[in-house]
């Protein structure tokens, strides 16, 4: 009897053993199955993930190699081969616009913004229909203006370009043929503060049909001339964050808007706009700065062809590579509400600006923009300002170098004559690694904090 | 005892299923452990890339989406949901440069050419150190000129563009700027026939410092001209494939080699080029033509820098995106001895030579261009001709638009007067896929077979 129970535990064990081993043959055999072809590459990307340098640094799949392995690129302040050493007297760089407060959100939807791209993709140099856009592209950019409220897209024409800096000029070429056409070329404004490459690139692109004049100002009178004027409309500002109107107007005035920074990360959204050619980019939407990709939006089809024309004649289209990589993460963002990025992005800056707001609250030295409260449909409520970048102004009299002054206090920010504004601004990045964010309010509250004992001394040993 | 043995034979039994067990449990476990974040963009990619198209057509992870599923791509001259209607009278398009016969190479390479792009890959404006170029990609381009023995690379600099394209007008920007600075802006030539964009480009994005001025021989003996004269010189040349000299030289003369051809599946490669400003592109080399990239290789540093800056100005720098598609390919060309895809790109355009030679040979119609044999250093031996395009002439002197006569023939060819020359040129090419090809050899064989029943009577009939 006991042999027989034995002999029956045995059984039912091999016959447990058994039905798992199918159960790990099936699974095993349907994993085979699945990949074959993008197996290798896939463990490339997920070992190359796995390297930590010590949290301080990241290794990409690009990166340096050294014997044969990608080594750490250390975030700023931090070296060593695993970015393990700290350089505690190291300057931030808050100058540049580098939009990496948006890693994060990638880092949590790594599954679903991953993409694989086969050695034969997209070979050819257009689309079906010898387009050179993406047409599930063109659908998401336009599913996503109508979640964030921030852009009436029907109706309207797209037109992609690398980043929307390409988009400047080709805009500016674009709308320099328009009516009327005159012996004059066409002049090209921006109110002062603005962005620098309206002036950089008009200028180095300069062609018989247009010319850079300088501030908006300039022509508000002059009601004589007989051309084309076209005003860059920068809405959120850059630098200082505030919604913006035209300053000129007239029949003969074509505005570009610049809405980079028109999405519910940055700013309130009082409606959504709806202007004759509206400038976004992925950059500032998504943070990937590094894909330089971009897009117009454009109600009449005239202006559509002459910007098409500049990009495919400057370039032959675009790279398909970008433009799959735009989709992967648009994708994402169009997710289950599609309001996730618009509530991590919004929340971020947020904090940000409170706790910067608090820092130069107890300053008497320095000024931080002004930005009203305003109704967001977007968040259906009041809102907070939330920009992406500080504006900051340096009160004392001799303090004609506001950037140095932020230099000495190992601070690295923007001069304020970058924006053709006096030298007495500068503007700081609010919108880098959460690293470089902690490390700039760390700063910023020991220089505030030392005003009133170093009165108008250089904080030299600082 | 027959029991005992029956017992050890399931304990036996057990023991080895037990073992089967862990080795499975083992297996699955470092299986699952190698895929996490990754595991769903492969799966994608696979799932796209499985869909058939009855062979005549391709899926794309980015192609149109109905009902959830992206749709075939049909190849020309198929149709239908699943690309399985073919229409024969449609007629065979050899018009563009698209260089699918290098498909097969990719899908032979698919394991290796296969990239997983994370959400967070490369965010920021720039590479460490501030750069706009990959580093890993620069010397991987530096190891395949090496490989292909087409160019001397060190101690050169290397700009990246958008295609060789964006390149054309950074090259005549900066040569433009070269001294004998004067008042005069410097005139751009090419010979005849040349590459339509060189001239387009050139007159579209005209500066003060730059103008077309046609044919390079138009300044042959006018040595008096005081400014800079910029010639591109595209050898092996496009359309007629023939390796080129500048038409003009002295102190003035500044020369941009295109080389986009100058690889061994194009041409001979009689020795390395060493000039000062060369261009190549990835198209031609591995025939990713939609991923838009190309680079220059510049001797002096004052002509380099003022491309970067045309580059950084244009676009603040180049998509990471296309990059590192760049650096994964070119890292599968310079996979073991490096000559695997010279080879077979080599292969496909002598044989496609070949048999275009073979046709035209019996046509007293057809004028095939003439492409000396020449001793080429990559393959240590001297080579038949393997242009990209054939140059036909039609020698009837009735058959002034050559084009029309080969479009009655339902083959669509690009025009000579595209390239300048006349229309008694057309250019048909040998780049694209094997299907177009065959198509192409077809219609062609029944146009020489008719010369003589048709006489010079338009073959309507076609």
């Amino acid at each position: 009897m006991a042999k027989d129970i034995q002999r029956f535990s045995y059984v039912m064990c091999l016959l447990v053993s058994i039905l798992v081993n199918i159960f790990f043959f099936k699974n095993m055999y349907y994993e085979k199955e699945k990949l074959s072809w993008s197996q290798r590459a896939a463990e490339e990307a997920e070992a190359v993930a796995s390297i930590s340098c010590s949290g301080n640094g990241r290794v990409y799949i690009d990166s340096i190699v050294v014997d044969g392995k990608p080594i750490c690129e250390c975030y700023s302040c931090y070296g060593g081969p695993d970015c393990s050493l700290f350089f505690p007297n190291c300057p931030v760089n808050v100058e540049s616009g580098d939009p990496l407060f948006l890693e994060p959100f990638w880092i949590q939807n790594a599954a679903s913004s991953a993409v694989v791209v086969a050695g034969w993709h997209r070979m050819s140099y257009s689309f079906p229909n010898q387009s050179h856009i993406s047409k599930e592209l063109e659908k998401s950019i336009r599913k996503i203006h109508a979640i964030a409220k921030n852009a009436i897209t029907d109706g309207r024409y797209i037109v992609f370009g690398v980043g929307s800096t390409q988009l400047l000029n080709a805009a500016v070429h674009a709308l320099s043929m328009e009516k009327p056409s005159s012996s004059f070329p066409a002049k090209v404004v921006a109110k002062i503060p603005y962005y620098r490459p309206y002036k950089l690139q008009t200028e180095f692109f300069q062609t018989l049909h247009y010319e850079f004049e300088g501030d908006s100002s300039i022509l508000r009178n002059k009601s004589d001339f007989a051309g084309v004027v076209i005003e860059f409309v920068t809405s959120p500002n850059n630098p200082d964050g505030n919604l913006r109107s035209p300053v000129l107007k007239g029949p003969n005035v074509k505005t570009i808007y610049d809405h980079a920074y028109y999405w519910p990360h940055y700013t309130a959204i009082p409606a959504p706009a709806d202007k004759d050619l509206m400038l976004f980019s992925i950059s500032k939407l998504t943070g990937h700065a590094g894909s330089r990709f971009g897009w117009a939006i454009v109600k009449d089809v005239n202006v559509y062809k002459r910007m098409m024309d500049y990009i495919v004649l400057a370039e032959m289209g675009f790279s398909k590579d970008t433009q799959l990589r735009a989709l992967t993460l648009l994708k994402v963002v169009a997710q289950g509400n599609g309001k996730q990025i618009f509530n991590f992005g919004h929340e971020i800056m947020r904090d940000r600006w409170e706790k910067m707001s608090h820092v130069f609250s107890l300053s008497k030295r320095f000024r931080l923009q002004s930005i009203p409260t305003q109704y967001c449909t977007f968040l259906d409520r009041t809102r907070e300002p939330s920009p992406g970048y500080a504006w900051v102004k340096c009160k004392r009299k001799e303090d004609k170098n506001c950037t140095q002054v932020f230099r000495v206090a190992k601070i690295i920010g923007r001069p304020g004559s970058k924006f053709f504004a006096k030298n007495r601004y500068v503007r700081l990045s609010l919108l880098k690694g959460q690293h470089d964010f902690e490390m700039l309010i760390r700063r910023l509250k020991q220089l505030v904090s030392r005003e009133d004992e170093e009165g108008v001394q250089p904080m030299s040993s600082f």
